[in-house]
């Protein structure tokens, strides 16, 4: 049996958009889903109550990060990632793909794996399939990411083929080497922004039989539509009974249009990273609270909103904190950010249920919600 | 009617500590107390929520920084302090003395009031008992306190004396321009590092019936015999219906000694500001949570504490938080460091009710509670 398992449960008439279950070893997760991402073992400003409060029922946190720091055998020691950072619900590790080829620095690719430095201290690392899979079974999330190859975009073809290529071998050798029975292992689509490499990754990983998929190197500064483009050219090879995650997405743009397209799943740092700058999202727009047109605003941040500083706060504290460099800016804000993005999770579902998902989304997009 | 009013309950017959009740308009605090510092508007890290979960019953907010920013006239427009922050339970404000002598640039002492420059653009401002009046009622707390200047220590006999006489004339300003009916005024005494002066201080100022009593400029520098040698020189020239506030303090064991010595109530900065530094307070030490020799400790910070951070993370966990730099870090070591002061306090109230209040402050004392 395996550990992680999903159940389509509907597919709206209007688009593609999927409603679907996740069964994990830690509960069950309502997809579309959007995951907050806790980098190091913590969803930045927020305690793990808070998160359950915003109706949060997975998190993303990050291979690369926690091996450099604590280091994933600590955390092993301290009885895992769900109980060293007290988020007893879904969690799911990326595999450090992303981070090697973008945070670290590279020093040579080579097939058996990766040598990098460290972002931290400039220490020299290698990184195999194997030894990933070791790292994310130490951590012991719910669901671990393959080892991939993440080629920037722009990449000439015959690079992206090669990237992709060794993406596949490494998905098998994962595979291989992936031992842990409470643990799910999802396989990352690659291909860079070209049809037939990203149709020719589906297809060889949907024969790989995967429980599940990422869709990788999107949203690495491409423009919105061919990422939208690619969703739509792999999505008749994407096996219909597995989950489909885009990877490191999304803007809650993103997260509309990529549900139109059939994903259940994204991750994305936005909502965290830029409440820390002062930046509130809203179904009609972002809203700059640093602004000094803000100074007096009696209002919350958004009216209908039901977040923990949506029911107690102005928009004028939020201000007065950010001004006064506080921490509870950080905190206040990113709630509201994890709650917006999640209530629209919820909606979106609603919607699919009721097969006017179309509708629901045209007109979210229609009406100025805020793309980044 | 008084807005606030004092109820002496019992007096440990082992000492002179004190066992109250101070009824507010914002409800009813237990004393002794030990009071967490929203010196903007917010505790630092802390949500309202999270205070109320420590047993926080009242906080305190600093005049002179809401003067400067966001400015006391918007904090009235949004509905005063209390609405402002989000906080429906008692607030004192200081009147910003001891800031516009120790924070911001004096540039003239008047008897009229204080020309400074502020410490955040270094524009200059005038502060009168009047004015200060104006800006604390306009804050809306239910206990403002008086305008006072503050003397340095050590300064010599006769400057400490004029200081002393100014506070007390401003004293008398202060009752006669405060006008709010919902909000008790509180009196000061100074007096410096002399015996003779602290003594005229309390009489001057018991004369003039106030509702309560801080007691000013002790804890600047001073060896901590010599405020506790003041504390015991006063005490019996304060009115013992009315509570007594020892400004500023205090660490663990100024708390102690101070309740020993018949004060109500305390605040201080040490709970939050250490917690920021890693730093965690125990009953048998402090914890300096960002050393190496926690990197693998899977215990709380403290056996035995209810907080959040002790009910659910190991020292391990808050030593990675603290060494990536994760607000989390702040946020959760704050919650311990106030939850460990108000269960200190809580304690200590048990402790004078039951005439055992010496034998509880002397064994903490010298189990090497945390001293600063």
């Amino acid at each position: 049996m395996d550990p992680v398992r999903f159940e389509l449960i509907h597919v709206d008439r209007q688009t593609g958009a999927r409603r679907g279950r996740l069964y994990t070893p830690h509960g069950t997760v309502e997809t579309p889903v959007y995951m907050p991402v806790g980098t190091q073992a913590t969803v930045k400003a927020m305690k793990p109550r808070d998160l359950e409060e915003c109706g949060a029922s997975i998190i993303l946190s990050n291979t690369y990060h926690l091996y450099m720091r604590p280091g994933h055998m600590l955390v092993k020691e301290l009885g895992g990632l769900h109980s060293f950072m007290n988020w007893d619900h879904p969690i799911l590790t990326d595999s450090g793909g992303f981070q090697v080829f973008s945070l670290a620095g590279i020093n040579d690719i080579r097939d058996d794996g990766v040598f990098f430095r460290s972002h931290i201290d400039g220490s020299r690392h290698f990184f195999t399939p194997e030894s990933v899979m070791e790292i994310e079974e130490a951590l012991g999330a719910d669901i671990a990411m393959c080892f991939d190859e993440c080629a920037p975009v722009p990449s000439e073809h015959s690079y992206a083929l090669r990237a992709m290529n060794r993406t596949h071998r490494w998905a098998e050798r994962c595979k291989a080497s992936h031992t842990r029975k409470d643990q799910a292992l999802f396989g990352i689509v690659q291909g860079n922004t070209y049809r037939d490499l990203r149709i020719e990754s589906a297809k060889t990983l949907a024969a790989m039989d995967f429980p599940g998929y990422g869709i990788g190197g999107l949203s690495v500064g491409e423009p919105k539509p061919v990422m939208y483009e690619m969703l739509e050219e792999i999505m008749p090879f994407m096996p219909s009974p597995k989950p489909r995650y885009l990877m490191g997405v999304g803007s809650p743009d993103c997260l509309l249009e990529g549900i139109r397209r059939g994903v259940d799943m994204f991750d994305c740092v936005l909502q965290t990273r830029s409440a820390r700058n002062g930046l509130a999202l809203t179904r009609t727009g972002r809203i700059m609270l640093r602004n000094a047109k803000y100074e007096r605003d009696s209002r919350p941040i958004e009216d209908g909103c039901d977040c923990y500083a949506c029911r107690h706060y102005s928009r004028a504290y939020l201000r007065h904190l950010i001004k006064a460099n506080e921490i509870l800016a950080a905190m206040l804000i990113t709630e509201h950010n994890i709650r917006f993005s999640v209530r629209l999770m919820e909606d979106a579902r609603k919607a699919i249920e009721e097969d006017r998902y179309g509708d629901f989304s045209s007109e979210l997009l229609g009406g100025g919600i805020y793309t980044n």
